[in-house]
């Protein structure tokens, strides 16, 4: 073998590289670039400061590593290899092929310790930020005197693409403002992006702005390990700020004719150029995937590091189980993701005789009720609080801790309120959290909350701005994280703000999101029930949407429990049996979602007073409803009743599944206008009138054809 | 009337302030806060700097005027009504209501003036990058030494809520880039938002990020008409930077109550609270809508000064004429938005007997094949040139020009490739732009291109990315704009990347957004024919939704011809008639999109062998395909023909409009996986053996159902 004499340094950065190189290489496809050229950071920070346990990937104070740039999987995969992780040599060899361990870009749960899927860009640094969020907060929550259970940091690889995108300005502005010092973000300046250099598009001072998001910057060469080692160590003892470190690297560095191209970036180096880039490394040529003993025995340090450091927290924790039993109980329970007993004893009740409310309404109500109970229940949202509903009262805000400590591993030993402090004072330790009007950084946010494990996390917006933060909506889908929605003004029913504020598409939109649940309550007890659903599905994102107008609160004496909102799909009612005899199939059925249940109630009056006998299906969740078994589809459906018709305030599409080939949807199919709810709703045909026309055309029209077929 | 003397300048401003209080109380509903505050800077801007002739909103080289901060509309519609605009005073009355000419938000077509739609935070300013970089080319394209044809700027209002949302940050990234130094930017700095003052989430320096994006910065207070006016002057004299004014301004000026706090933003004064505001203004209580004499008559002389530029420049245009008829010709034309005679003449064409192709290769080819011809076809891509095949070759890159007259209003006189310049001196006369990992503003950007009047211009990514311009491509299709989009790498179909690469839910999601027309062409002929459509659809945007695979190019010479993608659906094969004769209704119909065209025509071929007589429609547009008359509609999709099967590498989702109750669609209903290609294809069921088996089994069931029908 040609290997010239290496540095253990040098041994452990081209392995990391060349297992890069050779992964992308076999699969043909792939990102070599940016692992050449970030190895040496990641090097050094995975065996000098990171703090982790390959045993045990879920260990929970562990630091967190985020490669923003998910384009550069091998990276991570070669080092959760090399340091120990439960991925083997041959699942590198695997990269990018069905049902691998190794997919194109890291996804959460299907590779141990890959904590945040990432690849579309700027969402892994917003995913960051979250995480920090969480740390922070654990740590105010249970860190008491004498007894530190959270005490780590959230490092970041972040490429120029992850810089250029709006989700992470957002989020490193918002980092900037919370002194969120354990957020460490390594930014691999490599110049160069997917089809250019960056001065075609990108010729900011990078460095400067985030100067002036408040962070704390410094500048390197990202190929010297010792300037990275002290740029660490310096962002490390940086405790009040975010520590941003401009690490001017070389895209497929030691490649001889495309380091510095974008042809480095997404394409194998093809099976000569890896030969020369080998040899420039001094490596041998044959075998791929060759790893030198030495430097597998310098990373796996690892293990026993790591299991050191567990061992060592878990002694913490039994010391703490005796000083502080409860908070121990309640740790262990944030962590599993488990409720506490007797969760749902405050949920509200409402009453018909009650007045009417709008959904999100009685969603900041249940969402109160719930907090006061549900310790670790915590978000905010995007600006919009007095018109969300989204603040928790009394449980102080997230923010810069006054006394400047932001960094400190203790937290405040009780709640300040107890003590009589001022809100100020709550620190990270309060529970609402404030975004901004940042919808994309709060959605990345809060699924890194979500993915740290303890909080569980919701964020407000009007439904229409739900658009501004649909790629992280999409990847909590992915990746399961337990995120809640809280989306309101949810149709043209919200009045004046007109069109722009309007949502018509995004109901079929969302539902068009694998994974992602949808609940759209009719009144203030549906809402509850909707409550009860989201913090119960841990598997995935729940998204409520919420009306604006209020609602009258339906009268559950004469109509069905709301606990078919469980089920997706129920039948509020089918009315009067004709002259009180059996209950036989109705005429036609009306199906509505949220603001528009009511109106099908009134448009089923109508239809009474017709002598039409119309049932009436609140179905606020169209996923719920698709899980349920056939015979109760059915038993809400009869396919025998072929004249239906479903009424929601919002694109038709999609809604043909269940009114079948002769039923008739009311919907938008138009942008919205600006007026007064009530005359839009109106002249939308939203009435009463115009259902029950629409169910009795239907109706005639299911009924002649059914007589011509007996003919 | 206690009216306390005032000078012309409080008259101006208070008239603006109470203008909009007045409506806001009277539709009890709206924004009052920013336009009390932001009135001195739209007074100084609008009586001093802004060139625009209100007879006419159209005139080409009018100053544009973009409210970002859109929920401040009644400040735009009493700046319209006062300088004369097609607005009255009862309209400012009619603030809000249904079908008046001042809703809620301002919109484009809705209210002469109105240059973009905006509410919806972050937009107005994108897209005032977009108006900037359209004057800046038409500047290059046309001005000719001694005849300037363009010569305006473009002039923002911003809010702190525009300066949090990430699409303003990558916007002024690119703006600062390109050195756009006709783009000047009043930021109104009141620190409060719509649930709480900034400092609860925003302690960022904006001045000192907006430098760091290379723009020239000052910082004034807003309320000092002096200082406003010597800042625009002082931004005008900057050329080769765009210029931002971070004004200090108190939200709600002048309330008693409310100056300075989050009430004042988005509610009604209130009845008192009017009274006591205009006391403080020194102004009559009574009447509301109170217009003073001087006041009319000083904002008024915009008219005659309207009037005055315009003949000028309609005097320039005569001498250009004159001097350059072609290029007079094509000036005309292209504001006109026509397309030159013969513009198809060049479209490529494809035959069977060529090598399969990927729809975006294809759309490359035809692209620029047209840029050819269509001299303000333009655009580029978010960093994805080589992928989505965006680039137009040889016409150069639209960059800030070398020799640093960024702001010069000459334009080059010829093309720099025909004097033999390097690309560099392309300056801003080329017509690729570069936009960067900036999807979002890309999507803000096109729009205000295509608003401003001049260019045609397209922007390309990954069809999974269009989720993050998505908020920009709801206000194009809202304000109508002729844009088109190019998103590519359109299904599970690109392979190795994986889940976040692969778009699943995409299509149902755009095919939801009212007024946006959607392709998704099936071979490269009906790419050809998708671009010919997309071209001339001017009321709205346009996407082309291709393949990153290759794809067989379609035997037209046995298949129907491409020209059908123009009605949306289109017959390509019913195969044989049985034994030669008569051609009857088809057993069963294969419907496909795209890249599941080719394999619908394969599946045909299989169920041919066994018998089965099926119909393959090729759908690339639902929106196209329901314009037509439903005789059409009815030709390709027989009533009676109730076996049908969709086929599309996509969400279902809505897919039960086509193919009916007794229907089957085979679709995407999980998120994707990282493997080749051809193996996810084949491991999802995209094969032509399932889509056969699937044919074969839905009409096995319509069958039996008829026969038991008939009994």
């Amino acid at each position: 073998m040609a290997t010239r004499i290496q540095t253990i340094e040098d041994l452990c950065i081209n392995t990391i590289r060349t297992l890069s190189i050779d992964a992308v290489q076999k699969a043909n496809s792939g990102h070599p670039g940016l692992p050449m050229g970030a190895a040496t950071m990641a090097y050094v920070l995975w065996t000098r400061y990171l703090r982790h346990n390959p045993r045990n990937p879920d260990w929970p104070d562990r630091d967190r590593f985020v490669l923003s740039a998910g384009h550069g999987s091998m990276l991570l995969y070669s080092l959760l290899f090399l340091t120990g992780y439960d991925l083997t040599l041959d699942d590198l060899k695997q990269f990018r092929q069905w049902k691998s361990k190794t997919p194109g870009h890291p996804e959460r749960g299907v590779t141990p310790g890959v904590e945040v899927t990432t690849g579309p860009l700027g969402q892994g640094f917003g995913n960051s930020v979250g995480l920090a969020i969480a740390e922070r907060w654990l740590a105010a929550r249970f860190n008491r005197p004498g007894h530190t259970m959270f005490d780590h940091c959230t490092y970041v690889i972040a490429s120029d693409g992850d810089m250029m995108e709006g989700v992470a300005s957002e989020a490193a502005s918002l980092a900037g403002h919370l002194g969120l010092g354990r957020l460490i973000v390594l930014y691999d300046a490599n110049e160069v992006t997917l089809s250019a250099t960056t001065n075609v598009t990108f010729s900011e001072d990078v460095g400067g702005r985030f100067a002036a998001y408040g962070w704390h910057v410094q500048r390197i060469d990202g190929h010297d390990a010792k300037a990275v080692d002290a740029a660490l160590a310096a962002a490390r003892a940086v405790e009040d700020r975010p520590s941003l470190i401009v690490a001017r690297t070389h895209l497929g560095y030691g490649s001889p004719h495309r380091q510095d191209t974008y042809k480095a970036h997404g394409e194998p180096l093809g099976e000569e150029e890896v030969r020369l880039v080998k040899r420039a490394y001094g490596w041998p040529e044959d075998p791929p995937f060759y790893v030198p003993e030495e430097a597998l025995k310098e990373f796996r340090g690892a293990v026993a590091q790591g299991e050191a450091l567990e061992a060592a927290w878990k002694k913490r924790l039994d010391a703490y189980r005796a000083a502080h039993p409860d908070l121990a109980d309640e740790l262990t329970r944030v962590l599993a993701g488990e409720l506490p007993a007797g969760w749902e004893s405050r949920l509200p009740a409402f009453e018909a005789k009650d007045k009417p409310l709008a959904t999100r309404e009685a969603s900041g109500a249940t969402l109160n009720a719930l907090a006061a109970v549900v310790p670790n229940l915590m978000g905010g949202s995007a600006d919009l609080d007095p018109s969300t509903h989204t603040l928790l009262k009394g449980m102080g805000d997230f923010e810069r801790p006054l006394d400047g400590a932001a960094g400190g591993a203790e937290g405040s030993a009780e709640a300040p309120k107890a003590q009589g402090a001022a809100g100020g004072a709550w620190g990270y330790g309060g529970r609402s959290d404030h975004f901004g009007v940042r919808e994309h950084a709060m959605g990345a946010i809060l699924t890194g909350m979500a993915l740290h494990g303890g909080p569980v996390p919701f964020g407000g917006t009007f439904l229409t701005f739900s658009d501004y933060m649909r790629p992280s909506v999409r990847l909590a889908a992915l990746s399961e994280a337990h995120v809640i929605y809280v989306w309101t003004h949810d149709s043209i029913g919200l009045g004046e703000d007109g069109p722009t504020h309007q949502p018509v598409e995004h109901l079929p939109a969302l539902r068009a999101i694998p994974n992602l649940v949808l609940l759209r309550p009719a009144d203030a007890t549906e809402t509850v029930e909707a409550w009860r659903i989201a913090l119960q599905h841990r598997t995935g994102p729940v998204a409520l949407v919420l009306s604006r107008q209020k609602l009258p609160i339906l009268d559950r004496t004469v109509l069905a429990a709301a606990a078919g909102v469980a089920r997706g799909a129920y039948v509020l009612t089918d009315g009067e049996a004709p002259s009180g005899g059996e209950p036989a199939d109705p005429d036609v059925i009306l199906i509505a979602t949220g603001s528009e249940v009511s109106l099908a109630l009134a448009a089923h009056e109508h239809l009474a007073r017709q002598g039409v006998r119309s049932r009436v299906v609140s179905m606020p969740s169209w996923e719920l409803f698709e899980a349920q078994p056939q015979g109760y589809r059915d038993s809400v459906l009869p396919p025998s009743v072929r004249a239906r018709v479903s009424v929601e305030a919002a694109s038709p599409l999609g809604w043909e599944r269940y009114v079948g080939s002769d039923g008739a949807v009311i919907g938008v199919s138009r942008f919205g206008a600006s007026a007064p709810g009530a005359v839009i709703m109106r002249e939308f045909g939203f009435t009463p009138e115009h259902v029950a026309e629409t169910a009795r055309a239907v109706l005639g029209r299911v009924r002649s054809r059914e007589e011509r077929s007996r003919r």
